[in-house]
């Protein structure tokens, strides 16, 4: 099958002909991908960042939000078979220690994650197993959600890890409406009735923020901190979920949030550095997040067959993975690029 | 009636002649102050630290750790008559905001903290209100109790909130067995079961630790992290306390950290700084923990009154509150230093 | 002022000249009543069923739904000044005991219940207490909320509740699309993304539900368990919430509830007879509703003022109590009668 | 291998050899079998009183509380090896279905139940997998732990989701202390500090109640839920778990229930038969409780390891599995009858 390989750091992608994956162990399925979505991690991966994290051997088939049908399952697999549309989980996670037994499977012991560590989804087929398939409803395409498999389930598991609290009249500030923030804000609007404040520097994402459910739009314009704190009524918002952790957005946060309020970590990039005395007159929490579990993956499924939560994408033939790239690269790319195997 | 007032900052305690305090309004509570305790607090009031953040009036009657007997009632108060023992919890709540509705009155948007920024209990009798009074078990008497009033209930508090999601097998770091962390490790005994472990410099007290319920205790001298890890089996703990907040340990209390753990911030001093990038790839909580709230301080009592919280003091007659204060400067005092009146 | 009163039990109502109430303790707060709702517990009240419980004394003002202006405060109120638009809770509670530290006042110790044990709002003037008013938003009006102070209040304590598991995905049957059913649904849209079964023997009433946002909607003829099982996959559903509770919906809700699901009781006549083997080996829950807490009213009227609760109602001028009362006896009222003083 | 089989209902049980069972799918685990719990159930299977439910095919091995040695393990197999002492949860769940993947594997849409529907451990050999071996302390031994595998777990099970809202003060009401309400008292005990009331018809039940940390016992002697009534202040039980379900307990138990609390089902007979309106006033919920999961029952081998949880035992070698079942129907054996092969 054509599969598109990380060949060595700093220099390009580059497709080549290897053996399709096959079933080895009775819980494999194998997937005829629909649709791969072109990551910023996967340019991140390209100039060797995650070189020494992965420790993958090259070359090897990277992309790592996948979805798909499923063209061949092992003699364990009982929640699949094959045809089925499926989304893929990122993570292979082994079912078995501790986090696993307890459904929080991110924090598995032995997870391997596909398009980093192994081959994954820039290909005609992929290798997962049973525990990383979701079904799709019929109304739901795989080029459609592939994107969903991993920028949209962290954004769904922030946001629904932080709704938890959200009561209606509570506030709830969202920093950055780009492409996990624009999810996040689709999953708080359709789980809550809490009121939505959304800042970003852009004002396009700002207007885009108001018409998918936001209640507040701020532009970050070196107001906005004191705008957010007025519409909060001076005393700052029960949650503030931030998805950009960097250029100042941690202090900015942490500014607005309300005594014994959550600031969400999901963005990274600079320090949290926070004096103690501040977090405790104040009692604050701050609360990392990580991607999402198997089974706040098929939840976001079923926001997407209800229409709640709308991606959008541009595609392109598997063949243009390097246009593909260089769009994202240059930031050419409306919504997520997807190819199309 | 006898007060010990603050005169001047930078100034030592004066003992005056006041009228003693009288029922205003119906809700008022008058306590006849059986004991008082001595906190570092003080201290720091007299240095000044406390004069622009309060905003009292001097000269006032200090003392936030409070005990004793009903002396009068307003006609509103159903939960105490004449006579009653009682522990003052530290603030005056207004029982109508959003937060004193919930339940979580510390954060009460109206509240007053005698001793702080009214007047506190060394003295003969102190004013106070029905929601701040809870009554003793016959088998406590205030000047026993009066110092868990504000230092072990904080100390409950973090301990209470870190135990909710403590299972049998699950580890907890306790950073700090001094004043408050040997309140928070006879909680922890008390309403877990999970796996105890002590940090402390001082070996006396890890010796403590062990003796009321710890099941490690690792003495801080550089090979403690690493002690600590193998305790917790190479992963970290599933929380840890951190009731010293400087002098780095916030940074060797997330480096014990589990995924998915908390760590809990009561001590403060020096700043959290640590990458969002470690926050989300391990999914960490920073956690805050004020004083605990009334509910929590009748928590706190019924232990007492069970013999599983245990305080040492040390009592003063009132007219020697110098020597009581000189003493804890001088690191002379066995346990809690306690004012009688 | 003009009150209707209840002066004897199996007689009308009638109306009469007393005093008008005033603020006799600081914490008291009087109403000039907006509007009152007619409820069907007023006209039980008549009949005697309540005599024995609430022992009160007749003559009495009826009337336990009420909404109006601030008219006059004691000393102490804080929340509320003269003029302010507000909803009244339709308890009075202590603020002391330990449910209502707790924010569980609904469980106060010490409630009165104005309109059923004291005098309540057919009146010109009512008085309650701050801990018992609820500021309105600039956009609702008195007549247009009273209704929802109780039947309201105790279906969005229920739907709240009950959404508090309820993910997207999850199924959430309705049994009852009535007074407190058309509340509790427009509520679980508010706040979840749960697929809604609403069953009603009246097709009107499931039209409704379906155009209010219930996903489905099944007319009781005998089909509808068999209905509901269908469209819960065969399973049942992980959430029932009973507004009925007669006529076989207690046994029909446990039959459409799923393994480890809740059935969460909040109309009620009937007994629960279930074998004890099967709430074992489904492990199910039960689950108990009444009215809800100052906290659940709060938002309540935060969901009315964003027009995602909306009430029908009929109004009628005070003088014409008797009327409103035969209307609703007779079924004549579209939505909840409101009396206007 | 030697295997104890039910050869018919209503006939006793036969020893017979059999093949020993052998690893067939790469997560299977072969135990060697260290002891089996002889339990109620055994004697019910006997009398038929499962063959519906179960479906099984006769003959089969009976036992389904089973501790022992791994003997042999597939290829997919992380979490034991060859010589692991285990103990053996009473499931085997697929991993795959919604229950299982949220750790809630007890409701596992696919699960099978050695002992009951295929062969189970009255036998030298026993095959589960891997989602179901939890491998032992060191300090702990197979047979002395086997009876915790079904019925312990049951009631570790209950008593850890009824202590979930037990705080200091608290009052929680164990009806029954028999074989799993004194295990259900020792798990309280360790991960609570509610005051503990044990309720039981046999005075030597209450007397052993007692002594493994309740606070108080009462025999059942028909003033016993007036008794309970006066422990716990005239307002009933926060928590009230029943582990008997006949004979009056589900009545007598909802009447200890105070508002707002919680009344666990665990044991199982008779039909809860209570009206609606007593539910909905007093807001109470009825929980059930089936075994514990994976997760639960690695918790309850920590305490079992750590000396909190103990049972007593009988043992008898395997060949004299008639006299072990003989002894339990004549009342005769102290503890739990152990069948050591």
């Amino acid at each position: 099958m054509r599969a598109v390989q990380v060949v060595g750091y700093h220099r390009d992608l580059e497709m080549t002909e290897v053996p399709a994956p096959t079933v080895v162990d009775p819980h494999d399925v194998v997937v005829r991908v629909g649709g791969a979505g072109v990551c910023r991690t996967d340019v991140h991966i390209l100039e060797g960042q995650w070189a020494e994290k992965s420790g993958v051997t090259l070359p090897y088939t990277i992309g790592h939000e996948n979805a798909g049908w499923v063209h061949a399952v092992g003699s364990a697999v009982t929640n699949v078979a094959e045809g089925d549309k499926v989304i893929v989980h990122p993570l292979m996670t082994c079912g078995l220690c501790r986090a696993c037994r307890s459904g929080d499977d991110v924090h598995c012991a032995r997870s391997r994650f596909p398009g980093i560590d192994t081959h994954g989804g820039y290909a005609e087929y992929l290798r997962t197993t049973a525990r990383s398939v979701v079904k799709l409803d019929d109304s739901l395409e795989p080029a459609g959600v592939a994107a969903l498999a991993d920028a949209g389930l962290t954004a769904y598991h922030a946001a629904a890890k932080a709704a938890r609290r959200l009561r209606p009249g509570d506030r709830c500030v969202v920093i950055g409406a780009g492409g996990l923030g624009h999810i996040g804000i689709q999953v708080l609007r359709a789980i809550t009735a809490a009121e939505l404040v959304v800042v970003d520097r852009n004002p396009d994402a700002v207007a885009l923020a108001r018409s998918i459910g936001a209640d507040h739009g701020v532009v970050a314009d070196g107001t906005h901190v004191a705008q957010v704190a007025e519409l909060a009524g001076g005393e700052g918002a029960e949650v503030v979920v931030d998805f950009v952790g960097e250029g100042g957005s941690t202090r900015e946060g942490l500014a607005m949030t309300r005594r014994a309020g959550d600031y969400h970590v999901v963005g990274y990039g600079e320090n949290v550095d926070v004096p103690t005395i501040d977090l405790v007159s104040a009692e604050i929490n701050i609360i990392g997040n990580l991607v999402g579990s198997y089974s706040d993956l098929c939840e976001l499924m079923v926001l997407a067959a209800r229409g709640r939560v709308v991606l959008h994408t541009t595609t392109y033939p598997l063949a243009d993975f390097q246009k593909a790239i260089d769009d994202l690269e240059a930031g050419r790319v409306r919504g997520r690029a997807i190819l199309i195997p």
